[in-house]
């Protein structure tokens, strides 16, 4: 057997997500496992580095899968995107020892996201920013991001009620860029809990809008309780960026 | 009456451009004027700064209308927003002069071809930029653009073969930025004839891709022959991006 490794960028917009759902359902795992198993003729799993959830978007998702066969990337790679539908690109493909799982071993995440602050919204950032006018405080948003940063128990901002194994993540950065009519929100982490980007996101526009002090964050931090944060962010203005091992 | 002047941004990916067909057709200036006839409650027609073609986007397009009534941007832009496409928005609207005309009294425009130049082609420009990998020459292209910047006739570089008018126009300016797997070439001119951007772009292209030598330029030029112009280039990497006045 062979393990590969896959970088993909794709535009959420269409799917339900990345992780296969019944058979394949709208996923973009779903639409990676149907190609590969034509390509390839054998059964195969594809590992995300994680779930990303419905209309979030990659600009780099990374992803494993182990088949028999032998594959070069110069061969195998115009046929992937040949036959994938034009939102979905697969645009690089390396063979990688056996042990790797782009999930399990994955130790770093870069989420982020997009809000167009123009006053009527840009229409080529429609399906990619929130459209988020009228006022907006970026230092108490940049005060409350602060007080994220470092290890905590997320439990707060994670709507997996039902979550087994540890809540407890490390941000390691939360960083703010206004360029013109756009406000981008970088998140750098170990790992990021269910909707936990989109809650904080809400969070930090709630905090921008005068709705919470920076300092409340250190109550939903404190009381472990979802129902303290903001609401969740659309998923049109996440993006998965990058991931690093 | 009363004359207003509105900046337009729209996708023009779902349309067959900016100006009307038999009854208003599937039109930018359709849209803008079945609208306003709705809201306004009489004929309206609006004038834009020129025609885009099919597919072709504008980040402002300029445009103007007389009505009888007076109008207060805060309370009708936002109707205005509410019953237009998401793919098309006024972002502001101003009296005018009754002398004004966006066509007639249009200076400068300025326009931009927009190339993908990543190996696989990014998810997030495919409907906004030409995906256009392997060698290119953008010093090659530099030289080329420069010979045609100036007081030239274009007729070689227009579709319209039927051109009574004069095809003698002046560039300005032709301005290449490369930024990570973009090229951006940036036109700016007093006006530009029937698909002369597009035809400009195509020529480009093959300077860099060595298909034809920079100063084949002067060739096109003197001989007015559109034969010898390269091919139009795609109509989803053009943008209109301002309109001097």
């Amino acid at each position: 057997m062979n393990n590969y490794v896959m970088k993909i960028q794709y535009d959420g917009g269409r799917y339900s997500g990345w992780q296969k759902q019944g058979n394949t359902g709208n996923t973009i795992q779903g639409k990676l496992e149907e190609l590969l198993e034509r390509l390839l003729n054998e059964k195969v799993e594809v590992n995300g580095s994680g779930r990303t959830d419905a209309g979030v978007h990659a600009i780099c998702q990374v992803a494993n899968f182990k088949t028999s066969r032998v594959l070069d990337s110069h061969e195998i790679l115009p046929k992937i995107n040949e036959f994938l539908p034009h939102d979905i690109r697969v645009f690089s493909l390396e063979e990688t020892d056996m042990k790797f799982h782009a999930r399990l071993n994955a130790a770093k995440k870069h989420y982020r996201y997009c809000l167009d602050r123009s006053e009527v919204e840009n229409v080529f950032s429609r399906k990619y920013a929130l459209h988020l006018p009228g006022e907006l405080d970026v230092e108490a948003m940049r005060k409350a991001a602060l007080l994220l940063c470092g290890k905590h128990d997320f439990k707060g901002f994670c709507d997996n009620r039902h979550m087994k194994k540890s809540t407890v993540r490390n941000i390691y950065n939360i960083d703010f860029t206004e360029d013109g009519g756009k406000l981008t929100i970088d998140f750098y982490g170990d790992g990021f809990l269910y909707h936990m980007v989109r809650i904080i996101t809400g969070t930090l526009i709630m905090v921008g809008q005068g709705k919470l002090s920076p300092n409340y964050i250190m109550d939903i931090l404190s009381s472990k309780d979802r129902q303290k944060a903001g609401a969740l962010a659309p998923a049109h203005g996440l993006f998965l960026v990058n991931v690093f091992y």
